[in-house]
């Protein structure tokens, strides 16, 4: 099958891969074939292509790029129950060894031997069927579409992230930085029970589309306006229930405990390719519980079934949508950060 | 100053009520005089007239009626620094013994020397002024009208409810009952993330109003519907993350198990008067947590921020507002459980 | 191999069992191989025993008995890892479904598909061998008997009750029951921290085993004492931070919430056989969180470390031991309830 | 009275002090006055002699002294009920303001207006008598020595960061630093229910005095051995699910994520002064959880009723004893940072 292929750093290719044909030919019991409908294209996605490596992860081979996909079954393993052809799905590209302790425990994502999509060695989906255990599949439900659905998996970044921060209802949150993640976690925040979320970035933008969110949503220049200063003079003094840092820049991180309350919570999203220096006292004069998530467990249905209710409207962040035809020019354009954009996404011909 | 008082069981009287100037004459540092503008009717103040009693609390000498409040600031003890004459505020019923061990903990709910208005012998506010210390006092945030505000004392129950639930974006709950607290938990459950909340009465009225709350909202009929067979098969037979019992009606409370997801949350609100039996084995195998509520703690400004942003909305739930000239006769109304009505309110002359 | 099999209620057999080694001539990749040393007698294979039912489990066909045991690993799959042979060990006698959405949520214990040893209509392992997955089995650390290791499968009960308490350290707590599982709860309430833990029970012989465990641990006769009264006096009025109920009892149920503080848990361990009727209103002004516990989950190697490292001593609970020869005579002995023993185990031919 | 003044930064002086006489010659109300017996030499006292300044609070008048201590009441306030002239007792140092938003929340500990002892410019109490208000003044319990007594203060600390942990019962924990604050912490943690508690310094006599504490506690050579290798060849790869970071040396709390399981927690404990750099990358792949604990809030009594039980033992830390007449060589002692002492006291005249 034709797929958009990563051949190296910086040269992408849209063409033939058998390997895959071979590799899913054979349907598993508890598996299902998916003919793939959207794919966002992500950071990551972006970071190969243009650096070839994230972190320990090197590209060493030809790889398939995409991993937030929506579709639909085509064919279901023997053993499958909860789902049948023609049934709309999303999936998640991370799969864990079931028999590990930390999936034992309910926290798969932290498996160290989690396969995920478009991770050096594993393919990606930008192309037109995969395979995928049911597992990890999930039913998309009426009046969600397959691009709203394959927001889902950076969504999920932003559900997991408020759910880890234990909101309670009316809490006050900022958010540093408005990118995908940034937005998406905005967004979760608010459908979580925030009251008001200070959203933070310097670029003015992606302040306005995250002003246009919600009610709830205060855009904050980083650099023109002092973030700590607006959010205490907001709150008499007291500081955000919930700070999340979702820049991923190490200056940013610095200073998370700045607008943050006594007894609040710090959510580390951004990942971080240096090491992190901050204020140790301001933390500990706080009581400051910081809690550091990687990806997401168990949020997949929650995103969908807030999708379907309203609680959270992804539509605004999708800001173009590409033919399969046009995978690489497409990545072209992603790759030159053009600042109108949020999410764009790449259609597979149905 | 002329107030609504509850004469004895059965007896109200608009009248005037020297007492109560002579005992707030003067003001203490850390109090303020508040001119009220709008009362709720509660169901407990209905129950003091038509029963005289509730529990352990026996009225015993006329009271003054009402504790669902909002007003102006007219003066200002000495020490108060958080509000000024002329702020629109809305009060916390109850007051606690600062000192006291729960007080100190910061569950000053259940503190068992609360003195709460209209729970005898404490007069409530259905009266012009009242005093009160400024640390029970909120201001109202602009666009939050009084009536509102008057609101936010029922609605912190629900709020409460909800955040002892420790509800997890995507939930799905149940909430049984649809009077005032039934309809402002589901609301507080809709607001703290979940995605879906089943509201179960036999009143087809109430019903009617929940579902016109939020898209969230599924209305069952407790009889000729199936609550549990109901959630279930809206959840792939796993049940509800969160049932809260808000009928205070011991062959619901009996059941609350029922659509239960394993590892779910009850949440106990309504008052019982009988002892409740439930089956031990179905909390058992599903290894429900139970939180039993009572009124709530540190929610009021939560509940102000929400009605702000627009994340709860109760004016729905104001379905009548009575002069305070015509007190007695709304209580008479009230006394007659009409179906059409969720909360009756009374405004104070201005 | 022979086999202590329960033929019908009241009707026990020492007897060849010829399909348990067709059953298990084969070894899964994923299993070992194990020559049983120790098996408790647990009151659940005394009940079908003497009743031949528990709840909706009824015995249908003959059944061996046994799960709370340990032994040798004499044989290994050939993907096992973590245990070779020769190693001491024990078994959780409960193997869930690891697809479930229990088991994947890290809850095993209440996935419903869960197949627990001597439960019809799985055999128990009153036998010489058994097959069982190496992830459900665990390595005894040095130091620890086989007779201890027997003792894994009760005390995983105690703990996970006080692993759901959350318990602080310097806690008081309450534990109605002084049987085998009221006493393996008090042993893991002070080990979890707890400073003071009041046992209750009717039996003076078993409260004197109590009261020898631990400095920390007062007897409290629940007829001629008043437990409430007594936990009050002892915490200046303010009650126990965590009440267990281990008695199974619906009238000492009906009772948890007398000796609780304000903002207390209570844990119900103890399978009701009956719906329990609670005075609401007590457990209201509380704000009790009740817990309602089944079995365990992922405790057995936190029960090893803590018999490794001393915190929990069970070999007082440890009464009588009688050979396998024995057994039959063992379990009449047990259905007699003799007051003095504690836990009877039985030990295999090695 | 006399008392011990730092007068200036490097100098001691046992002298008389009027003013202290003028200040607490009435009592309040609810105060009591306490005649001191036992008063611990606390590194923060070290640091102002030598050092004059910790962090914000610089010494800029001659202050006494002292924060860990114990004594006998000898007067109280009309309204104190909670105690009566000769108890024993031990105090809280710091004084919150007991309506900030923090105290009223029960995290009186992180109202930034707290008062505490030996803190500029607030006395301290190495003096024969102070007055302190009863809600912070502890009841010591027979078989609890007035020395044990004054080591509750910073076995508070060691006791606020086991409980901020959630320790569960059978978890593996680390201690990084075996100062007095190390100490403490790895007993807390052993009576919180740690199976197994690692604690690593480059003090071999320290060292030495941690293994003697407990069966639980394994000594680690911060230098010789390699913590992160050790934990995870104990855990079989998994790691510690708790790491306390008690040293105050950034390189130590750099490096905190090493040895720690996935969903791990680490508890900071020791001030840092100046930018933790720690490697974000290792936090977010285990989603470590980070609770950054400043003194302590509601544990004087746990603490007093785990000495009383027996599951702490403080009187292996308590190394030596000097009279009062001897306190201004006790400091130069202290100063010199004697590697054999642990805990040195002063006993006032009684």
């Amino acid at each position: 099958m034709q797929a958009l292929v990563l051949e190296e750093v910086g040269r992408l290719a849209l063409r033939d891969m058998p390997e895959l044909d071979r590799a899913e030919a054979v349907l598993g019991p508890r598996d299902v074939r998916i003919k793939l409908h959207t794919v966002g294209i992500c950071g990551s996605d972006v970071h190969y292509f243009t650096h070839g490596r994230i972190g320990p992860f090197v590209l060493e081979a030809p790889m398939v790029l995409g991993h937030e996909a929506s579709g639909t079954v085509i064919e279901c393993g023997s053993e499958v129950a909860n789902l049948s052809v023609g049934d709309r799905v999303c999936m998640e590209p991370g799969l864990p060894d079931p028999n590990s302790r930390a999936a034992r425990l309910g926290m798969y994502n932290i498996d160290p031997s989690v396969r995920f999509w478009a991770t050096p060695p594993i393919h990606g989906v930008l192309r037109p069927t995969c395979v995928h255990p049911a597992d990890f599949t999930y039913h998309i439900p009426e009046g969600v579409s397959f691009g709203e659905a394959a927001m889902v998996e950076p969504l999920a970044v932003g559900v997991h992230a408020a759910t880890k921060a234990r909101i309670k209802p009316g809490d006050t949150a900022v958010v540093m930085g408005a990118g995908p993640i940034g937005l998406v976690t905005a967004l979760s925040a608010v459908a979580a029970g925030c009251a008001r979320v200070f959203v933070s970035d310097i670029a003015e933008k992606k302040l306005e589309i995250a002003s246009n969110l919600s009610r709830a949503i205060t855009p904050i220049h980083a650099i023109h306006d002092d973030l700590a200063a607006t959010v205490l003079a907001a709150t008499d003094g007291w500081g955000a229930d919930v700070v999340f840092e979702a820049t991923g820049a190490p200056q940013a991180a610095a200073r998370v405990f700045e607008p943050l309350a006594p007894g609040g919570c710090v959510v580390m999203i951004g990942g971080q390719s240096e090491p992190v220096a901050y204020d140790a006292g301001a933390a500990m004069v706080r009581e400051a519980r910081v809690e550091n998530i990687f990806r997401y467990a168990h949020v997949f249905p929650r995103c969908l079934g807030m999708l379907a209710s309203g609680a959270i409207d992804v539509r605004p962040l999708i800001t173009r949508v590409f033919d399969f035809s046009q995978s690489v020019e497409a990545f072209d354009i992603a790759a030159s950060a053009p600042p109108e954009e949020v999410k764009m996404q790449i259609e597979l011909p149905q």
